[in-house]
């Protein structure tokens, strides 16, 4: 036997109809449903030569030892978030494990260098609001004290929650051993955007991930009286927010695969008869490269005290959140391109918006790289999340020349 | 004894005492601290040769008989929002209280024609969402249907609480019995808004309320992820809403007075990580002239379909509540100026945003015009809304001559 995609396919409609319902993947992490998504995946590597553990912070390992300790990881994570997709993270994991099988056979339990597949702990953050949990702490970016604090929405806390599935947050650091040996890390993903449906094609090479600029912005103006305050008279905060909402698409513009987005919009008092006198948006701002990001970023703070000023309102930052952005490794870069085009004649590359374990990965300092295949219609995290099943199967197929060619570049290095 | 306007100014201080706190006014309707207020206003009328009644919605009607049955009524509301002020609505009362005094000592209660003050039930509509309830009861364009199933916060159903003050809501249309020889209304009360402060002058004759297009609109786009999804293939619900509430702006702009407001905009799913798939606003639009206001709903509606093509979105209007103008009548206008300008030395006409119940009154037939004093900052509805005492002094002078004038005016109709 050789590499089966069709069966990779059907393993994932086996997944779905055992861990999802009419609404979608239930697989959240640290839930039952979980749990029993990764005894499926275990069940599936019986009679394999493995060795099969799970780490400190409840990643998920199967290493198939090689000739050299030199390790290729292939990683993805079983985790959804509620209602989810039945493709975003199990693909990567079912992928893996049948190039796995493919190594495993053609080496007869014995490849030259060591393989391990990793479903990694808690990719999506969907319960406690933290993700990429265990890959952070695989690559040492985690902080325990800021998550231990952590609770869902019914007032479970993250400690307890993983305590349920033994995992024990204080033993998060001992997570960082996996890195040992380590040589390089691939990661399949469906891509949750557009643009390679619209490009026409079934696979992209992904560049790395695009840091994150994420703020909360507060315009200040004045409640005031909607049948009462002329229009000249208003010091209208909705006004200064609406002028934001169009004004970081130019901002955004002037890079190419740049993104800005205002997702949420608060108006205080926020009734039909007052003129807005405190307007809260968000501001989530992306690119793969760091200065035209730190361009973007300045511009749209500049653009809001203009809009302010224009608007007779004052206006306040905070930031939620930010991330570098990650590129991955440029050898790696290259190996992808040539599997991609021989799976597919052609190679697109482009950028992660959407944060993957593979941006930790990298960061600690492991040559990574990533593959996106095509989502029909750009969408994700919804139960019509979907792509074609030949487009999954060309995707088995590249992952596994990406591989076949990682071990040879690991090799050479030797 | 006189005309006294500083009893006036002290007597509304002695209300607040008694029904405010350190977060304002807390006169709500059909409360007990509402009903505590109209125990205070009673107390004051004793000695006076009055009728005092309550009418079947509630209201409060003091009659001082005179020689013919025809009435001048002057009116206000003891009723006030949750922290409220101290002057909407108790100004006017106690106002009318002082005219009534004065009226009664000189012509040692028996002017030439009755004059009535009348203490509205509920205008605020603060705690069942629907204001102007009693005058609308008395103008008999009040809907026991449309009510009798409201509740408050608490699920406290209007029916019951009107029933805690003896008020039967199936009994309201024998409120319209008061119109009976109603010749004409007067009704002072708190600009609420910015105007008369920016001119520098102390009153204003008010030329009618605004009609009033009150609509929900919302944009429907595509939700899609704030990372993987590129600018140009979105298809922001945002996007199109901003453009409105700036568009709104330039379509008030074109008629004197109007105005266009976006009170509350709604995001879905209004996350940071996502592009907005649905975007709900409230637009409230206000003009003296029904063709203006007309031509401003029209545009606006124009306006919102141009911006959802622009953004590959759709739009659709639902109407929350709409009112026609309501012109005050020519000739009370005329004696209202020469009252405020006998008073001030100069008189502007202008219209009111807010509604009051002088409009349902001038809805039933009755000749009607109202006074506005000046508001410091525009603000009302709040616990700071505040008039220079020296203003409040001269708006019950003011009252005063027009009360005479009106009185005279009336007498001459026979």
């Amino acid at each position: 036997m050789s590499l089966n995609p069709k069966r990779t396919v059907a393993e994932l409609k086996e997944l779905r109809a055992l861990t999802g319902d009419d609404s979608g993947a239930q697989r959240v992490a640290w839930t039952d449903t979980w749990l029993k998504a990764r005894e499926w995946f275990a069940a599936k590597l019986q009679g394999m030569p493995i060795e099969h553990h799970y780490d400190a912070a409840g990643n998920n390992w199967v290493t198939l030892l090689g000739a050299s300790e030199r390790a290729m990881l292939i990683g993805g994570h079983l985790d959804s978030v509620p209602n989810g997709g039945w493709l975003d993270g199990a693909l990567n994991v079912v992928a893996a494990l049948e190039v796995l099988r493919r190594i495993n056979e053609e080496f007869a339990g014995r490849p030259p260098i060591t393989v391990r597949v990793v479903d990694w702990a808690d990719e999506e953050g969907a319960r406690f609001g933290r993700s990429l949990l265990g890959s952070s702490a695989f690559a040492g970016t985690h902080s325990i004290e800021a998550d231990r604090g952590r609770t869902d929405r019914d007032g479970v806390k993250l400690e307890e929650a993983l305590r349920r599935c033994d995992v024990g947050i204080d033993r998060f650091p001992e997570a960082r051993r996996e890195q040992k040996n380590a040589a390089a890390y691939l990661e399949l993903h469906i891509e949750q955007g557009p643009v390679l449906e619209r490009l026409g094609l079934p696979l992209g090479v992904v560049l790395g991930t695009k840091g994150v600029e994420r703020h909360i912005i507060t315009f200040h103006g004045q409640e005031a009286h909607s049948g009462s305050t002329p229009m000249n008279a208003r010091r209208d905060a909705l006004a200064a927010a609406a002028k934001l909402a169009l004004g970081i698409r130019t901002i955004a513009k002037k890079h190419e695969d740049a993104v800005c987005t205002m997702g949420s919009v608060k108006t205080f008092p926020g009734i039909v008869t007052a003129v807005v006198g405190r307007c809260e948006v968000t501001l989530d701002q992306r690119d793969l490269d760091a200065s035209a990001l730190a361009q973007m970023y300045r511009e749209a703070q500049e653009a809001s005290r203009r809009f302010a000023a224009e608007e007779g309102c004052t206006v306040g930052w905070s930031r939620l959140w930010n991330i570098e952005p990650v590129p991955f490794h440029p050898h790696l870069l290259d190996l992808c391109e040539e599997a991609v085009r021989e799976s597919t004649g052609a190679a697109h590359r482009m950028p992660s918006g959407p944060l993957h374990d593979a941006a930790e990965v990298s960061r600690a300092g492991i040559p990574t790289v990533m593959m996106f295949v095509q989502s029909l219609q750009g969408i994700s995290h919804n139960k019509i999340e979907d792509t074609k099943e030949e487009h999954l199967e060309m995707s088995v197929v590249a992952l596994d020349r990406l591989a076949t060619k990682t071990m040879d570049w690991i090799l050479k290095q030797r």
